[in-house]
């Protein structure tokens, strides 16, 4: 292998991540906020990045790869750079998965971090995840510090990756 | 949780990592290069960040846990913003680690990127481990565009901070 | 090491695990079973050896290591040799955890075995996990062909034991 | 699921594995012996169960997979029921795996049962390698307690059912 030279900072920055803009992400349209005193909307996330990580408690990777990546998240970054939110979305099972089942799933899995239940639709694809066409579960959406959706991940998201592309945003001017 | 706000982009750079300068690393020390046709020099490496990790092929840690996140990093990153180094710095059983057998692991471990070999001394600490007084394997030192030490890890370093502060330094102005 | 010589079979058996008679088990008292035609008892499983996991479904290692376990069983015995029985003994978070819940756990989770219900009670531990003493979730018991527990497992088992155990007592004279 | 019934221990022990004799394995052919005072030999171990791995130490699946099991096989079975053997049988990159190496391996990864040094060839198979018709490495013989092949694996073994073929060895008669 050989080492290429005469880079600079600019071209490098270009040819990192570059992440692209897709566009201004429409709020949160949600039943009910737990972990949180008081509810949470994208617009009062401006300024900081955020990670809306979607999810179903019957979900089996969402539980064994996304929540504890969104857990680590939550340990790496500190709470003015990064905004971790969890969105319940259910899609299926719907009766299998009332809030109480979901408190009691935060609780037994440690997530302290603030969940949003997502708006049920008599069409079983609940209001959010229509809004932000979610192909299912786990999805999670990289937000930049003005609102704009910048990633868009269905399924597993590599921890380097994620790190790297989450600093990205946060040294971004807005 | 109560998420807080009025938070700038300036301060969140400065609460994130801020990666602290610790000076000037000396130039590498060393007796060969592998898996290059040219020798490196840190010298060259300027205007890119340097992932620099010391290893030995019989170091469990090594194996199981550094140098598999060293190839995560080559693929994470490009040529321009990042060059990924290891260090074969052997500072015990040396009789059992000839060239003959790190060119055998690399290739059997299918590591790409430039290893150099420590420069053996007669105390059995090789000279660069000594010049950046590494404390064992593996060790990890990040280097950023100006080729000064910003972070040194003796042990595992997690993949999400890693990626993080990386990124930090790729974005970073020389 | 020095390997020692001189061992027959007879001593070896001995030596191996002869796992203690804990007594014959009381037959299970439950509300409902899933994944199966009709009710199993016990009693009906003489002449085989069973492997009875008792697990919650917001239970984490439940999740990550008994049930994951439980269908490895599953594959590596025939169905002449060993029973899988599942038994969801609700303790804490009762509410949070009806059969509709369970339902949609067993088909998200790939979990084909018969599972109960274990009978609730008014004072919150579930009536099987009274007569087996259970310390909580998950607990394995293993039951030799003539109905008697031989191992009682509080948390994981070991893999390799696991499977050398139910050996022996499928081999052993009921 | 529904569970079969009128099973007997006979037709159990039949179904289970009944593993295949698979003739007579000769005698180990090798050069030198690691971690134990005197030479062993498959004759000495008659009465007891021998699990047998092909390995070489620069074969990632044999660091990662095989040998880590060849020692928790250690810790759930005593001498005098199991005899763990390595042999080292390495059959490319020979001069990269010499003795010195080898030995400062088995320290760095806390390995304590013997390993043999398979002899070499002028044909680059090393001789037990060519004589037990070994495809690579790592390879696993289970030799039962007269001395005759049961079971050959190349390549990864699963933990429950290696626990119960070995225990299914340790209970038959010679």
């Amino acid at each position: 292998m050989q080492v290429q030279q005469n880079v600079n900072t600019a071209s490098s920055y270009a040819q990192v991540f570059n992440l692209p803009h897709l566009g201004p992400l429409p709020e949160l349209d949600v039943e009910q906020w737990l972990n949180t005193e008081q509810p949470l909307s994208l617009e009062q996330c401006r300024g900081r990045v955020v990670a809306l990580y979607a999810f179903q408690m019957l979900c089996p990777s969402c539980i064994s790869q996304a929540l504890p990546q969104a857990k680590q998240l939550r340990q790496a970054f500190t709470h003015e750079d990064l905004v971790v939110i969890g969105l319940h979305s259910v899609f299926e099972h719907h009766s299998a998965m009332p809030e109480v089942s979901l408190r009691a799933f935060l609780q037994e899995y440690e997530i302290h971090f603030p969940v949003a239940i997502d708006r049920s639709s008599s069409m079983g694809i609940p209001h959010s995840m229509q809004n932000y066409a979610l192909q299912g579960t786990p999805s999670l959406l990289l937000i930049d510090q003005s609102g704009r959706l910048r990633r868009h991940y269905f399924g597993p998201a590599d921890d380097i990756q994620l790190g790297a592309e989450i600093m990205e945003l946060v040294l971004s001017d807005v």
